[in-house]
């Protein structure tokens, strides 16, 4: 008879096995210490709230991708499908208050929902990870942010990246110099698409959607495209758009989250200027920030934040400057398994590195005794449970990815020892029981 | 003018704010730690599932709480809510075929959504966060659950608290002897209301539900009533009900796991034998467990679970046996709170220790990178994000609970020092550059 329910997950939908969930949890925590470090502070929010509440601002498209339905009481709710609304709401519930007030700095990490087409790596129920200052209109915040994500990719040990920098008071000031400035959604839509829709068909879509002529269209990609050394597109800008008043503060602004960066050792490759980012939403105000992954740029920005004037204006009237960026967990994930990182590569489907093999259950508190003891020396261990045979219990250990068996049965005992076995070296030897935590220390650290 | 959109949550969900975010962590973190060394991996499962595969064992009362709606594919979907029949449906899909195989351990933590009544401690989204190991009926994996649930509160820095154990077998075997076994469902249902409804009226209740005789309820009920010590308890309804196959091997099968508790050298008073608890789910047939924090039993259980010949039985002709617990992390976190555990009582606000106040702007360098050789030597630090008035720079410090305080200004600067301020003990010293690592661990770890 064929079960009664086919098992199945809804489209764009999925599991996480250990072997996924293993790496998920070690960029979290990688997130969560670096965040931390820097005194960001973790809130939680529901995933369903209000519809009113998490549509107030949306567009159609956000309108159409959310879950939204009524509720047993009738209520119309939605389930979240971002950070930033709920954060904006809590902000204005919370943050205003006395007993919080500002600098309120937080971090949020939890999964989304958006019923939007899937694709590889993009699903509708996805993980976010954010960070945010606010409260505060100093630049410092800023510079603060490009050595959290600095921090960040060290812990989750990538080296090769880039944070990419611009602010979007640099852009409003040339195209006021342009004289296109009431084109700028428009035009700064167009100008996202750069990488993809190259010169020539940004050129036309500026000229077709914004109404400009080619000369300026011209002239905004003139500045996307500039050149050289940090300290050298900063000078070229000056020169030839530091007159007026936006750019010249824009300018100011970069030149002081730069040194800083700088001056904590941070070298100049891994923070580039890039005027070509403008990142859509209309919310920045300010520093803009895409990270890229020099190894596979095509993935897109896998950490991208900005500065926004007033993040909760909708429900509050305090005004809530603030600065913050958010990392894209589930395709930062895609992407270290395509470049083979070493905590997806290893394939490894248990957190545990020693197996106790159990040779007959008439030992079982010995094998239990001696797990307890490599647990309280920080050595995660598991016991299989019940006396098969050796080879079902060694296949089991090379599936999940053990890197230890910790063997005993009447000839080991009998010679008051136990048999360690590396499952990687393919060596074994033999250990007293008190020698054992020691033998285990030193395979696993892989010295002989 | 009044903001567009009130700000406001549902009924029954609610935000946590760093006070309260900080501990709930560090109970996932505490749990992750203990979990994980035993070799349970982790696992993640969508929030949103078709509905026929949540609801496919659900009764009424789940049916009406379950948030269960039609998405824009128009598919009849509901929010999980609980973490075992998604497991299940995992389970059938995943675990069953051969490149993972049994036995197989895993842990889940997350949100679950019921749209229930609402009470004090009692939310519409709460978090569970639950371990089990499938594919095996070796009583070593029950005696596991005994030691991962005594790890867990011991790494929660819990102490008082008792572990109630039972097994269904002797419940069964009991039933059979008294001649009421084709009631158990009624008897077990009544029995669990004993600490509640007080011996007379549990009897009434099984009279009236049940149909049985006020003797035979009374037979039962001294079962429950059974009281010594683990052993005495062991012989007394040895005696009384051996004679049973299934009351024996559901003595064979405690005594067991209390043994392997006992080598591996918990206290006895912490795993106590209560032949009352029942657990009102169906699925149970083996060992259960309930634990109870000794200061606050009338929260109820804080972590529970079982034992289950078969776990995916709507999904899967394959038969899982399995054994786990799951502990209620809102409960727990509410019960700490009553009971003024130190990770909430301290109503710390920050996961930083240190605050570097800023005295003027133009040192902004000097405090980022003393912050960042105070974040490689492991000691969160943030920097505030301008020049305020000290006034209120200190007072932000010691809202959100900052421990230290690290100030620099022109005389300290001139004399090539800061100065380290201890804002718990009022205390403040200088030290040189160099030694200022030093000098706010010591302070961290309260040593002068």
């Amino acid at each position: 008879m064929p079960p009664a329910i086919e098992p199945r997950t809804l489209k764009g939908f999925r599991d996480l096995p250990p072997a996924l969930m293993i790496p998920r949890e070690r960029v979290l925590e990688a997130a969560r210490r670096v965040y931390r470090s820097y005194g960001f502070a973790p809130i939680d929010t529901p995933a369903l709230e209000y519809a009113d509440v998490l549509l107030g601002k949306a567009g159609g498209e956000t309108e159409r991708q959310v879950y939204r339905f009524r509720d047993q009481g009738d209520r119309d709710v939605a389930l979240r499908f971002d950070l930033t609304v709920p954060f904006a709401r809590y902000a204005a519930q919370h943050v205003t208050r006395p007993d919080c007030g500002v600098p309120f700095k937080r971090y949020a990490m939890g999964p989304v929902w958006r019923g939007e087409n899937t694709s590889p790596g993009r699903y509708r129920e996805f993980w976010q990870c954010d960070f945010d200052t606010i409260g505060t209109t100093a630049t410092s915040a800023d510079a603060e942010v490009v050595l959290v994500v600095h921090d960040l990719f060290a812990a989750l040990e990538i080296e090769r990246f880039t944070i990419r920098l611009n602010n979007r008071l640099v852009l409003t000031g040339v195209l006021e110099t342009v004289g296109v400035a009431d084109k700028a959604a428009e035009l700064l839509r167009s100008l996202d698409k750069l990488a993809k829709a190259g010169r020539e068909g940004v050129i036309a879509e500026m000229v077709r959607e914004a109404g400009v002529t080619t000369e300026q269209a011209g002239q905004v990609l003139a500045l996307a495209e500039t050149e050289g050394s940090n300290a050298d597109i900063l000078a070229q800008i000056e020169a030839q758009f530091g007159a007026n008043p936006k750019a010249a503060e824009g300018i100011a602004k970069l030149r002081e989250v730069l040194a800083t960066a700088a001056a904590v050792g941070i070298p100049e490759g891994r923070v580039r200027l890039d005027l070509s980012i403008a990142r859509g939403l209309d919310y920045y105000t300010g520093t803009i920030y895409e990270t890229f992954l020099d190894d596979l740029p095509g993935i897109g920005s896998v950490c991208s934040g900005g500065r926004y004037d007033n993040l909760a204006g909708l429900y509050t009237n305090a005004v809530l400057p603030g600065v913050g960026a958010s990392l894209g967990v589930d395709r930062l994930l895609t992407a270290m398994g395509e470049l083979n990182h070493p905590w997806l590569a290893s394939g490894k489907a248990t957190p545990a590195d020693v197996l106790v093999v159990v040779f007959d259950a008439k030992y079982g508190t010995l094998y239990q005794r001696a797990a307890q003891e490599l647990r309280a020396a920080g050595v995660a261990t598991e016991v299989y449970p019940e006396a098969k045979k050796p080879k079902v219990q060694f296949e089991y250990a090379n599936r999940r990815g053990f890197r230890v068996a910790l063997i005993g049965g009447p000839d080991e005992f009998a010679a008051g020892l136990w048999k360690v076995k590396d499952l990687r070296a393919r060596t074994e030897a033999t250990a007293e029981p008190a020698a054992v935590v020691t033998h285990i220390h030193r395979m696993l650290a892989g010295t002989p």
